[in-house]
Parts: C-alpha cells; structure tokens; sequence
C-alpha cells in the first residue's frame, strides 16, 4: 500500500518533469521523422521525453520493466513490476499545433492496473488515480460515471473509424449529440473521465489506452475491443472506452451483441 | 477612424461581459430546448446572452441594427450600422462540456465587415481584429498565414459532411494530417487563425462566420461558399475558411475548379 502510494507520487513527478521539458522544447527546433507513413510521425522530442523518463524510473527502480512507445522497450506487461509510457500523444497535434497533446504513464504489477496519469501538457491538467486510489484532476476529485441519455452525449473516435462506419460507429454516433475529433487519444480519453465526452473509439497501441483504463474501471468504464477479441497487451487493436452500464446497449447498436 | 476604435473597446467590453455572465450561469440549471431537431438545441442562457448584448448595444448605438442567433433578429447585413451576434457558438458543447464553446459579435457598415471578435469563454481567449485593425489573441498579435505544405496541415470540420466527402471534403482531408471535429465553428476558425488548422469547413449561417471572416481577410484567409454560389449573408450556407493561397488548389482537389 505505502509502496504504491509513493510510486505514485513518484509518477507525478517524472510526469510533471516530461512536460516542462516537453515546453521547454517548443522554442527550439523539432525533428520530425516519418514513421510507417506520412502521417505516422515522431519527433526527437518524442525520444528525448521517453528516454528522460526510463532513465528517472530505472535509477530510482532498477529491477522495474519498461512497455515504451519509442526504442523497442516493450517488456511483457504481465510480468512483473511495469512502466507502460506515452511520451508524447497526439504527437501530430505537438508538431502542428504546440498544443493539445499528452504524457501518459500506467504501472503494473503481474498484469494488474495499479495506477495510471495523463498530462495534458499545455492545459497544465494532470489526471491520475485508479486500482486503490481515487481519480483525480489536478485537485479535483472525479465522481464515477452517471447515467445520460444516448441523445444527450458527445462521442470521440478516430475521424477514418468513423467516417467508414467501422463496425456500426458511425451508427451509434448517430443516436448522440455527435461526433468530437480531438486527435489524440489521452485528450479524448481524459474527456471520457471527465464526463464531457460518453465514449471513445480508436485503434491504438497499450501505452495509449492503458493509462485510461485503468483510471477508466475505477469510474465506471471499461475498455474492450470493438470486434470482441481479447485485448492483447500488446499491438495495435481497435478498442472502446465506454461505461459499464452503457456496454450492452452500445454493442447492441453497433450490431456485435452475441 | 476614432469612431470604429471606440466600438472596438465597446465590443471587447461586452464579449466579456457576455462570458461573464455564461460563466456564472453554469452553476445554475440550465433550461434546454430542441430548436428543429433533437440535437439542434438552444438554452435560456443562449437567449439571455443575447438579451445583454442587445441591450447593451441599443443602449449605446440607438440606431444600429441587430443580426442576430436568437429571436428573430435579422436587420439585413448590406442596410446600415450592423452587429452580427452569437450569444453562444457550440450550444452543444456549452450543455455537455460545460467548455469549448464562444460568444462571436461581427460589426459592419453598409456591408462592408469592420471588426470581428470570438471569445473562447472557458479558456478567456479572445480573438478580435480585422478591417483596419491587426488581429490579436488576447495581448498576441496573430501573424498572418504562412505557407506549408498540405501534408503538414490539419484541417477542421463539420463531422458529417467529412463522412459524406462532400464535395470532395474527405478526399481532401486525405491529402492532410487529418481531420478534427470540434463541435463549434467558433472554437475551429479560431484554430485557423492561429495557424493550429489550416482550413475549417461546415453548414452554417452568417453569425457563425461573420467574425472569422472579417478577422481571416485580415491574415490572408478568405470565406467562400463550398459550392460555388454567393455567400447570401442570410441564410445556412456550406461554406470553407481557408488560406487565399491555397484556395486554387483546394478547389482543385475538391472537384470545383472551373
């Protein structure tokens, strides 16, 4: 318990540390690199943040793994002591807009969620909490999930997933308030816990949602995949984060009730 | 000269009186009505805002004229001093999210736009400028538009008309870093005049853009209809936002050169 405690504390401290020098960053000059495509983008800055935080959590617990964004560390996230890192999403908003992106850390133990943090950098709004510990906002407690009508909620997703009416999506998004596009995947998902946003719909990586479902299960959510094959810990999977109560009825719409 | 700096100071005074007052209101109940449709929604505190705005502009300016959201006011643009008014641009947002939504006031002259303001309420960010004032973000003088490439743009629009590709949308936005959606035309031409989107597309009626296009003609932006008719300054129109020299080959890409 005291453990964990101090690991979280220690989390928002390197979180904090990331995002100043992220900041820092932004009046120098940014190397962008092309990924796997033109669109798929990383920046020295990306590097530079993921390698200030393994080498924070690795001095302070050398025998902690690490499950990275950049560089290859992809430790198995079931075995033992894990760091899951996000250095920078929503890199393209960073490089065009200097704003509206994330650091995103979730720890651990033998595959169980202890605790996860997303840093809206620029907003200065750090979210943190989940397995023993409540959710928070900065300094604001985050009530759990309250039911809303369907046609009174705003939905986030990934623009492409949307448009294409990936497995009923666009469906579903048609009985809301409609359809927010925000670019990244901590930014929605920090909307989802707040309660501006219902649900979220993208086709990510662990270090994107891991952070979110973890804060996400203690408020009443829950992330699965949209296609209904287990979450892999591992690769890029299209996922939900939606709320418990709302699972069946958005499953239903969406046609993949079984 | 000194007479148009002064409504300036006036229109920067009521703005923030105007989100003063929405500030305020989000603690109390917020009474929600359906205007055409179950997600065309307008509140009291809408009508109320424009009430102030109203009144404060009639108190000061007996003789010039209102074109406005709510309660039918609609002096014609071309016909003498008019003020162009939003109480609240993102009603949607404003009763989800509680955030991301703006107050817009345009002014004209016998059609001619003289200044324009949009008001981010929760982020106090306050845009205004244009005709022969320099556009500013708060204390920030907004340069004007640079040239980059589309590949290293995003653009911003209406979530619908994306999934549709109207008139050729999607395809273009294929071109760039993707899409956003933010649920107010306000917030997202905003985003264009701070070089954050390069371009912003969408349905929508003169108080939408009256501001952003007096304040983008200012920084090398020009409004025009999607389809290829006059802007009517009257009615809901498909219109674009985008950079004056860009706007040949966004034509071209969309399908509407000739």
């Amino acid at each position: 318990m005291y453990h964990l405690e101090n690991k979280l504390i220690f989390a928002k401290e390197i979180i904090k540390e990331a995002g100043a020098f992220i900041k820092e960053s932004l009046s120098k000059t940014i190397t962008v690199e092309e990924k796997t495509a033109f669109d798929d983008l990383v920046t020295n800055i990306d590097k530079q943040t993921q390698d200030l935080l393994v080498a924070r959590i690795k001095s302070s617990f050398p025998s902690d793994n690490i499950f990275a964004e950049e560089n290859g560390l992809v430790h198995n996230i079931k075995d033992g002591n894990v760091w899951v890192l996000d250095p920078i999403d929503g890199t393209v908003n960073f490089i065009v807009q200097q704003d509206n992106f994330c650091v995103m850390i979730a720890y651990y133990e033998e595959g169980q969620g202890k605790f996860g943090l997303i840093y809206n950098v620029m907003a200065d709004q750090l979210f943190y909490g989940g397995g023993q510990f409540d959710v928070y906002c900065n300094d604001k407690l985050l009530p759990a999930y309250k039911n809303r009508p369907l046609d009174r909620c705003l939905v986030a997703s990934n623009g492409a997933m949307y448009a294409k009416n990936f497995h009923g999506l666009k469906d579903l998004i048609d009985k809301t308030l409609g359809v927010r596009v925000y670019g990244g995947a901590g930014l929605s998902m920090s909307k989802v816990l707040s309660g501006q946003i219902l649900a979220y719909f993208s086709v990510i990586y662990p270090w994107d949602y891991a952070a979110a479902s973890i804060m996400g299960e203690k408020l009443g959510y829950h992330l699965e995949t949209i296609t209904g094959e287990p979450l892999d810990y591992f690769s890029r999977q299209a996922v939900m984060l939606v709320p418990k109560d709302r699972l069946e009825e958005i499953k239903h719409i969406m046609g993949s009730e079984n």
